[in-house]
């Protein structure tokens, strides 16, 4: 932004805020899309307000990360503002994401969506799949998500991951709750399941995690996946789920033996007064693009 | 309910609580219906819970009215179910919401509505109007409502008045907000409009509202008509509005004048840990019904 | 409290916080008693911390008064801690509250005890009228507390006032709701009531109040007879009310044209994060303190 | 509940929601019983709203159980609605309790009890050993509750274990807060113990607590027995506590080694605006009810 | 922002959100600055978010306003991002603070500051003195912020109407709290004022304080100057206040009859999860350029 | 406080409340005192209402502690009133925190100071290696606090530990988050650094870190250094940090194998409505104070 006068200002809504080296949208590797759909969660509202409340707290983050002893934000971060969403037929909806979507990743950025609810996913997921080949998805989830319909529509969130089946194969982590339909239907589906329970009774876990994922990987984090002890804000806060030293580790492990392409973080429905949910969402984000370019040419290290 | 033994039990989701005479639907005059409609509504979430805690709040109220010097609850105020509301295509919840206010409304009850969303408002005003001819809809209401469609859809809340105005002429009370076109478009239509700096200039507006309207009268409150003062728990509370004593004395002259028929209120939306607005929203309702039904036999008179 | 060094401290929970001049015991005027009672009250609980958060509010008033042009602090505020409650038989509690509260107002002390809950008056009543022959009480309530048992106990606070009755004549102010037993009962009882609606259409009733007492008056403030725009943070939070204005109003006549001997401020459930209800109860103490003793010798005039 | 018209309709407060196969009382296995007695806890208020909010975040849960394999909804799960609590003497509710509860268990059902605060545990011990002779008690809790009396009273919270102790013994896990009167009493009592720190210190802690008991086994989990990472929605939350892996593998170990009986979820105290604490609850309840009767004829397996 | 795609999108923080009519900073003739300085507010802290939830809310209005019958916001509003403010020196801030102000009151336009504390207001007034001769203050509070020097520093909020001394005159609405301190001092300072009572009974207040004020007035509203029933968001909510009617009458009646110069809204301390008086805010700020600049051959009018 | 009539009452905001054994500040081993300094935090504030809710949640603790088996209270533990901040200069604070420290650990008590923000360290550092050679600091914390300077002052809770380096050599552990400046300097900075994950992978951290530690040790407690699971309540919540297991462990080996001398919790901010975090803090000091003397004479075991 350019005024006629001299003047130091924040910027609250982009990712990591006043970052140091600030790039056009050209020269970022980068780009962050706030989704903020929400109408059909169905417990707990207030999923339109994940977006905003995740970049109000990145400008709050240190940017140097220890664990990899980088510090990437030079690779350039450009933050979009909110997509106008039009709020009748949810099928205009979900082509509008899929198009700018494939505006970004056909540009060759890293996307990284900022839910909303799950029904993003999809059509981010199509995008992915239309640049690159062999794509893999990587489900970070309490719940499958493989509804066939819920409540009268193919696009619930309920129904997230079913749709994505249409465009990649998927391998689900953490996933410790299934309605009984989808108990009876998942055995015959494209998809390598880790339930909660067996993972915490293999320490190998996340190596067969990444055994199961193509070369390309698109990876969609529904933030119940996480324990809520750590991540209360969300509709259906499921007891269990991964703790922050397992979702890092699966997600260093991931962006050091596969590529990486988008990725997206959903579902978060902050609770007012509370920052440390949003701000653990940022942070995550953070750690996945440092694990991403940690080695890139312009990124810093020590 | 019954139980294979002796069981003192409370009602905490039924209006009034553990009413002291019970009646079954059919002996009773009043039928209460739960329709949590939340997926247009575009700012603060949350009107699906509004119903729930109207219920919950009416539980507490003591069933006297000194004002009227009577407790009308012995008229039979019988509480349905929340309505299981599908969530694919608005229409076909508009129809089922009709159907069912007619199988009240039919039988000559008198229905009260609990929202959600103003998009309810429609199929009820449309079942009233089969029922009942020369309808009229007294419309509390910060917004005028009266887009043709928005972000879309014809079905939103900023559309609910505009469809209402297809089975009744409305007259409207409390208006101080306008959009543009709203401004432009609102003298041809078959409204009657009480702007809220009008009303307070005007110490004859309560019976100039009466004189507007039919035999017959719907009542629809969207509680943003009120003073935010009283009611903040809703998604655009607007400055301005309806005090306590200016709504009670109009619903009072209304019951009084004119053949009160239905009723909604809508867009609730609680604020956790502040039962105020609930509370007032069901003392609201108490009394309405006992301005309609303070003369019937079976109300207490002392 | 004193110290083997300088040490500048505040004092958060007496009432003003840190006076300019702060005096003992013996030589205050007024005597401010916590009595965080809370158990009988049956819709939102919290009523025990509003003591605590009326005292953490004070701290922040300014002490000068513009309306009185005065500032009375100097004739001594002495603030005791909460009492040490007996959780077993209610009658034992009421014994102790009745001793502390003659302990106090025996030597000619003025009294303010905040509650908790309505069943703290009964036994304040009792010890000033103990001390003051034709003590009147004024009763500022949404409800009247006249029900002569309530859920099985004689000292719940449904009862407070028809307790109260056993040691002095009561005028009520601003009721607006009685349970349907109440409403039988009132006329025989030796009580004056002013209801809400029939005040707001009466400019006198303030000095109709202050007719009605005698030489000697008790002031109980159930903080739900004010307007809930202003009072949220109570049980039951019923629509109209006393507003800012009426209620100083009255507490001035009162003051000015009787001898006010002792009060209670009670049933104030804070909201956790706004402390609006709380600033207003302790300006409401203070205020009443400054109707009571602006022209006392002590009190600083300009 | 029938109704002159079909009417699709939400059960918000029936445990579970709208189960997709109702049953009535008598051909019910598990009956739940909401007793939100709240009056003797002494911080944070507010667990007469815990079987409230258990109830209608049991409404969001998914019915299957991937770890067991099953779903068990089939056996009928039964809610009453909440008991009616007189609120005078404590020793009337402790009976009244004792009473209902044998009117369930003695039809024998497996009894959930929802509380409300801890007081409630003893009266349904009692029913349960009526009952089911050498009954053990396995007791989920930070603190003893083992004081003989407390602030006057024998039956409050603080106590509860105690009083219990007359029917039966009892097993004590997850205990980490003594008061100094309690550690120099415990020793002579009827009871196993085990600390937090020491079950940290021994893996094989969950054999020897199921060991301790009889063979039939009642069931009392106050809610701060758990972590308050995982539950900070009650009154003193201590810190250390079991953590989800570890109470569900202790209720598993516990109802596939013995015959579990009955139980309660007390202590819960919700927090405005955070729905995960009441989930967990909701979902605790399910486990239990799962390893209970996975292997029932009626219960659903793949 | 351009994007090398289409991209539809919001504007969250941007006064009024997406708007119409968009217009670059030298084409508007309003701009929004956002100054969240929070440091020396003694109560309720939260200041610092004040601009933020104001500018987010404000996307939320509608744009026409009845009363005046048109939409102004043709004539151009541009809003900047949050300055970035010093931590260390007060001295420094308030310097930055005046060069930025000038800026753009230099260039002629309708500068509108958003608090933060009130501390900026005295800096806004220098910048807007140096450019308008004949200056004249009109101060909205409920305090009269003129103390000398507040816990060591003459920077405080409590100091900020003493410095704005230092540049113009000032009216001063709605006070009705003094220290005693500043009681002594106020009949000697260069101000105007009108205290909340005398104002209740003086049906012409308004024109007596239009009548005080030059031909240029700078308008600083302090949000506690309102009732707190409709801002209890912030730090010393006192009881009484300017009404939603009375605040925009005053502002109607300066507009018409003085030149607005610029303006501030100050000391909004948001309540997490209650939109209501950030909303306000909002409105309040839209109302005043709709008096303003109704007449502006850009607005609309119909 | 001594009143001239029996008086139980309680202590609510002394450490522990009402203790059984109560004593005066020269009998005392162990002093309190509260420092609520609240200015340069950068996001969320609230600190200053740490000390306070520290205090209140003390006084709901169990005074025995099992796993020492041993009630430390009778050392005797008094507690200060909240320091009088003066607002101005910070250097002036820093002197006055300085002086008071020193006249509580000049005296050889064990002052424990509740913070307010981390800038309160420094002097009170100071004021304990004035009074102890070869003082150590063990310093558990997020964030290095190692800037030199932050937001242009020296003062910010952003360089507390570089100040405090001034005056002993710093141990930190629980690290996670630096600055890239920060980064670059550490190596050259007299302290030892334990980084969060590097603890993870090594079993024995814990008594490496005592190996670094002088025979005097200062322990500051940045609560950010816990969890966030645990310890939402603060302003950068950032996701890993030590559980209450690691720190109660790695506070029980300083305490038997060096001399602690002095202590400080820090950068609580608490959320409203939600009591645990701030127990855990009053906790988490009583178990320090446990670990240092349960073999002090005056200290009760079994």
């Amino acid at each position: 932004m350019e005024f006629p006068f001299q003047f130091d200002h924040t910027q609250p809504l982009s990712f990591g805020g006043l970052l140091p080296q600030q790039r056009s949208f050209d020269d970022s590797q980068v780009v962050i899309l706030p989704v903020p759909v929400d109408r059909t969660t169905s417990y707990v509202g207030g999923t339109r307000n994940g977006p905003h409340d995740i970049l109000q707290a990145s400008s709050h983050m240190e940017l140097w990360d220890e664990e990899m002893r980088a510090d990437v934000h030079g690779v350039g971060i450009f933050t979009l503002p909110e997509m106008e969403l039009p709020f009748g037929e949810m099928g205009a909806l979900v082509d509008e994401i899929e198009r700018v979507a494939y505006e970004v990743i056909g540009r060759d950025k890293f996307l990284v969506a900022l839910g909303g609810e799950h029904s993003i996913t999809p059509p981010l997921v199509s995008a992915a799949a239309r640049r690159h080949a062999t794509l893999s998805v990587l489900q970070i989830d309490a719940h499958a998500d493989m509804r066939d319909s819920y409540l009268g529509t193919p696009h619930s969130h309920a129904c997230a991951m079913r749709r994505s089946l249409e465009y990649a194969k998927i391998t689900q982590v953490g996933i410790r709750i299934l309605s009984t339909d989808e108990a009876q239907i998942m055995p015959q589906l494209n998809t390598s399941v880790f339930y909660d329970w067996d993972m915490r009774r293999d320490p190998h876990w996340i190596d067969k995690v990444v055994e199961t994922l193509n070369a390309n990987v698109y990876i969609t984090i529904d933030v119940d996946g996480m324990d809520p002890s750590i991540m209360p804000a969300t509709g259906t806060p499921e007891p269990g789920g991964l703790s922050w030293a397992e979702i890092t580790a699966l997600l260093r492990a991931t962006a050091e033996q596969r590529r990486v392409v988008s990725a997206d973080v959903v579902e978060l429905s902050p609770i007012p007064g509370m920052v440390a949910p949003s701000f653990l969402c940022a942070r995550l984000i953070y750690k996945l693009l440092t694990y991403r370019f940690a080695a890139d040419p312009r990124a810093k290290r020590l």
